[in-house]
This record gives structure tokens, C-alpha cells and sequence, in this order.
């Protein structure tokens, strides 16, 4: 029998969710709800319904897992501790400094229900963080960098089309090349903000309007650009439909620690990803980790988890026999 | 408490162990075991003994945790699954085609004594595997690839040394740079032996040697160097102990997969080690594994495991709290 996923939430989390459940052929689509009317909801999959979100509850019995696609900023917040009241969950709530809160909010509701959430699912934080567990946990005498990018920042480009004047842009966030360099050579350097990261801004601006005075507003904004080097490009619609409807992402996390009797052994360990689409690959790591939930309740297991607790056997289809055999 | 380490085989990774302790401060080191005459063994932590091998298991009420740093091929296929009796041992088998027997012993013997056996642990196998497994969960639809180097291969360097008229020698592995570049573009290009690695040898003739026969034997060596692009190059005992006395080595893990409706968008994972020793880094690895064997016996698990059976937060000192506030 195939695992059941149900998609909450249909834009380009849930899409990504629904291709994903195709290359694993353990899943199955149970149903996509939404928030909108379901007869406006188009999906890929032939013979899955879009429900209602109202009707989600009703269906706990015909879903083993249920992927939450909403926001990190109001929906997940108030849908995880929800849904794991019927449901194992995962989400990929990215809020860093309410994690600790939305964890326990979680966990309350889990326990009681015996379901299993997981949550904060993905790159970063996910992937990301695994790997700064496992370099920390490798050399405790270290020192962390995390760079992202090339990538698009959805906050910053909605930053840049709220400046009057703009009818639509896209922003870049790019690792510096030489901070990278740095990092690498295991000199330990301390970088700042701007030394880190640059930001490029493609931007459509409306007819007539002050392109000066645009590119001025968006590089003196405060904690969205005017702490990095920012460029700003005016192009056409035309263009940016063209060379930038991608949503491309990706980074790196490097740890350089020492070891010996007296530190004298420089290690560096880095790991980067280079996605074409930041909502696939984010719903590509969801549903491995939905495979891991499923499992874990069947075991008997209930409450929220992380990655951090997850022993990574649990994300594959094969066996123990399996990975160790390819694999190990 | 701490968590008390004992190191059986003192050498280079024996060695290793003993730095990685101090470094790790909910850890001590409670004695060393080698199969030498304890006396000739000078060991770098005040107040700890060295004791013969034969004494071990009087010892097993005093040591939480044994650290096994025999080789894969005679010593540990007999060591593990006899010290789990006593122990929880850490192993860093490395012959993959012989893994699953290995485990299978470990298992039967661990699971009558109670104790835990983690086998494998180090970079390759170890980490290495770890992000194998990662990446093949979150990309199933993808390719694999492992390089290893620049980096010092004991082996191949110890079979140059048994030819004839040939004094001392080191041998590098080396990743190719145009083999790394296409398999990082996404090209998923098959590649042959020859084209991923090329080995750099440094030789120390013996008076009078014919260095071009050394030179021709070393290039025509099955399965070392015959399927490889191999340079030779002879130099003086000086310049071998002044630039080749280190034990660096390092490697790639890059998986290419494909996601999207009709995998269209591309994604690249990579993980990276650059390690100045060899030895010490796969020691600060298996410390951070002794660490995770100390807590699931705790916990009242017992048999062996792997890398890929361990939950991440086992393996660090801090709270599940912590972990989550400050790495997640």
C-alpha cells in the first residue's frame, strides 16, 4: 500500500509537492485542498480532487500524511499545531527565531493526538542545518559560514514592486565571490553583511517614471539593501519575463575547524546546493521527510520533530540491507 | 559525568582520538590498549595508562565507550564483533563490499550483550555516505558522483614502495578538474576511471635504481595505476620529508537530479572535504559517533548500526533545545 499525501496550500510549494509525489513510487496524491474555491484549482494529477480546506478534517482516515504549503508568517503558525491534531504534518515554517515556540506549540498538540510533525522541512532551515549540525558536531573547535544564493529573494523583490514607479521586478542574492575564497583558505575571516552578499535588482520600471529617484529608494532601503552593494538594472517586462521567470536558488554552508595537539590541522568542510527551482527542491526534501513521518507513527512515535532527530535511514525507500549495501 | 573513551591501537588514528577528546569536554580519555609491549607506548594525555590489549576486558565496568582503530582488513573483522561483547565500540571499517557480513557479525554480538556497535564511521565510508543517502532521497531522479583527493592513498603509496630499487614514495590521488566542472554543470557526463582521477607519485630512488624501469613498473601496475593517467616524480628523502610528511586528503560527493513536471529544472548537491590529516578528521568523526553510542545504550538500545541509523542530535552535546535555537 502507498503512502497517502495530502497537499494543503496549491501555489508553487504544493505543485512542487504533487511532482515530487511522481518520482516516488511508494506515494500516492490523496487529495489537494485550498483556500479558494476548488473548482478554480486546476492540478496535474488525473483522477485527485481539490477539496475545500474545510473539508480536510473529514478525510484524516484517507491521509497518512498531510504536507502543509502555506506561509511561515501567518498560516503555518496557526495550521501545524492544527492539523497535527488529525494528521502527521510536516511543514517548512522558516521563521529562525520562532521555531523554538512553534516546536513547542506543536508538540503539545501531537503528543496528545499521537501524530507526528515535523516541521521546519527544507534547505535552509533543513538541509542547511543538518549539515551545520553535523560539521559542529565533527569540529567543535570551528567556525560556521552560510552564504546563499544565486538566487531570487521573493521578500526582496515584493520589496523593490512596493517602491511607487515600479510595475514589477525580481532581486538576486549573490554569495561574493572573494568572501567565498576566504572562507575556503581556512583564514577565518570575520565578514560583514556587505562583504557577504550582494544584491542584484531587475526592475520594470512604469512609464514615466524616475528612474533615479527608484534606484535611490531601493539601495537606501533599511534592512532590505542599504546594509549590502546593490545594483539596480531597468529592463523591459519583456526582459524580465524572459531571462528571469526562474526562481532559481541554492548556497553554501562551510565549517573550517582545527584538530591536533595544538590546533595545527586546518579541515574544511562545505556543502552547496545549485537549485533551478527553489519550490521544487524544497518539496523534493518535504516528501522525503513525510516518508520519514509516516514510518515514525507506525512505529508508534508522536510529537514534533526536526531533522535533528530524524535518523537519515528513515528518508529512503530501501532497506537497512539495501543502503547499507549501495550506499554506505 | 563524563563520558569515558577508551583508544584500542595506538597509532596514527589512535592518536587522532586522543586530540579529538580534548576538544570535547563532556569526555575523558580512560585508557589506551595496544598490542605492544605497553611500556614502549608514549602516549600525550598526563595520567592515563596504556595497557596491553589482553587487559581490555577487565576493564569493560570503566570504559563507556571503546574506540577500535585497527585496520579493515585483519583487525577490525574480528575486533568489533568480539569487543561489543563488552563494549560499545566505534569501528571505521572500510571495505564496502565486506560491510554487510561485518554488520551482521557486529549485530549478532551486540544484540546478546546489550551493547551498541557503530561500524564505519569515518568520511568515506561515514560522512560520505551520509550525504549519498541525503541526496538520493531528496533527488531519486538523479546521478551520483564520488571523488576523492587531492589526498595521500596509503595503499597506493605502500605498493610503490614494494618495488624493487624504490627507497621511500607518496602517492596522490587527484581529482580531475575538467571531470569535476561537467559533472557540476549538470551534464551528467559518464566517466571513466581515467577521467575522474590522475595520481601524482613522489619516489625516493635507492642509489643506482634505474628510474626508468621504476618509473615504467609503477605506470604499469594493475588495478593501482594502470587504469590511470600517472606522473612520477623522482625526489631526494630530504624533499619527500620536507613537502610530503602530511597525511591530507578530501573528496566530493555531487549528486545531479532532476525535478519539475517533465524534469525540467536541474539541482546540484554537493559536499565537500578538504582535510589537512586524514587520520584526525575521520577520529573527530568517530568521537562525535562514540558520543551517540554512549546515549542510545542509555536509552536501552543495543546491535550495531550505521551512520545512517543515528539519529543527527545524538551526536552532539547540546540540548535538543539548543540545537534547535541555534543550528536549525
Amino acid at each position: 500500500m502507498k503512502i497517502r499525501i495530502g497537499i494543503l496550500g496549491y501555489g508553487n510549494l504544493g505543485r512542487g509537492i504533487e511532482c515530487a509525489i511522481k518520482q516516488n513510487d511508494d506515494m500516492e496524491l490523496a487529495g489537494v485542498f485550498t483556500r479558494r474555491d476548488p473548482s478554480t484549482v486546476k492540478i496535474m494529477t488525473d483522477g485527485v480532487k481539490v477539496y475545500s480546506v474545510d473539508e480536510a478534517v473529514k478525510m484524516k482516515d484517507e491521509i497518512d500524511v498531510m504536507i502543509l504549503c502555506g506561509g511561515s508568517a501567518t498560516d503555518l503558525p496557526k495550521q501545524t499545531p492544527e492539523y497535527v491534531k488529525y494528521f502527521n504534518v510536516i511543514d517548512s515554517f522558516d521563521t529562525h527565531a520562532k521555531i523554538p515556540e512553534h516546536f513547542e506549540n506543536v508538540n503539545n498538540s501531537a503528543k496528545e493526538s499521537g501524530k507526528i510533525g515535523i516541521i521546519s522541512v527544507g534547505w535552509d532551515p533543513g538541509m542547511f542545518s543538518l549539515n551545520r549540525l553535523y560539521a559542529n558536531a565533527i569540529l567543535p573547535d570551528g567556525k560556521d559560514y552560510t552564504f546563499w544564493g544565486k538566487g531570487v529573494s521573493q521578500g526582496h523583490s515584493d520589496a523593490i514592486r512596493r517602491v511607487e514607479g515600479v510595475k514589477n521586478a525580481k532581486q538576486y542574492t549573490v554569495p561574493v565571490e572573494n568572501a567565498l575564497k576566504a572562507v575556503r583558505s581556512g583564514e577565518n575571516p570575520e565578514l560583514s553583511t556587505r562583504e557577504k552578499h550582494t544584491r542584484e535588482c531587475y526592475v520594470v520600471a512604469e512609464e514615466g517614471a524616475d528612474k533615479a529617484r527608484i534606484e535611490q529608494e531601493i539601495k537606501s532601503m533599511p534592512n532590505y539593501f542599504a546594509d549590502y552593494d546593490t545594483t539596480v538594472n531597468f529592463i523591459t517586462e519583456e526582459e524580465l519575463n524572459k531571462n528571469h521567470s526562474g526562481i532559481p536558488h541554492g548556497g553554501f554552508v562551510i565549517r573550517c575547524g582545527k584538530t591536533g595537539q595544538n590546533g595545527e590541522n586546518n579541515h574544511i568542510i562545505e556543502y552547496s546546493l545549485k537549485l533551478d527551482s527553489n519550490p521544487e527542491f524544497t518539496s523534493s526534501v518535504l516528501i522525503a521527510y513525510a516518508r520519514a513521518a509516516y514510518r515514525l507513527n507506525k512505529e508508534g512515535n508522536s510529537g514534533c520533530k526536526t531533522v535533528f532527530d530524524i535518523a537519515p535511514a528513515y528518508l529512503c525507500r530501501q532497506s537497512g540491507e539495501e543502503l547499507r549495501k549501495n550506499l554506505l
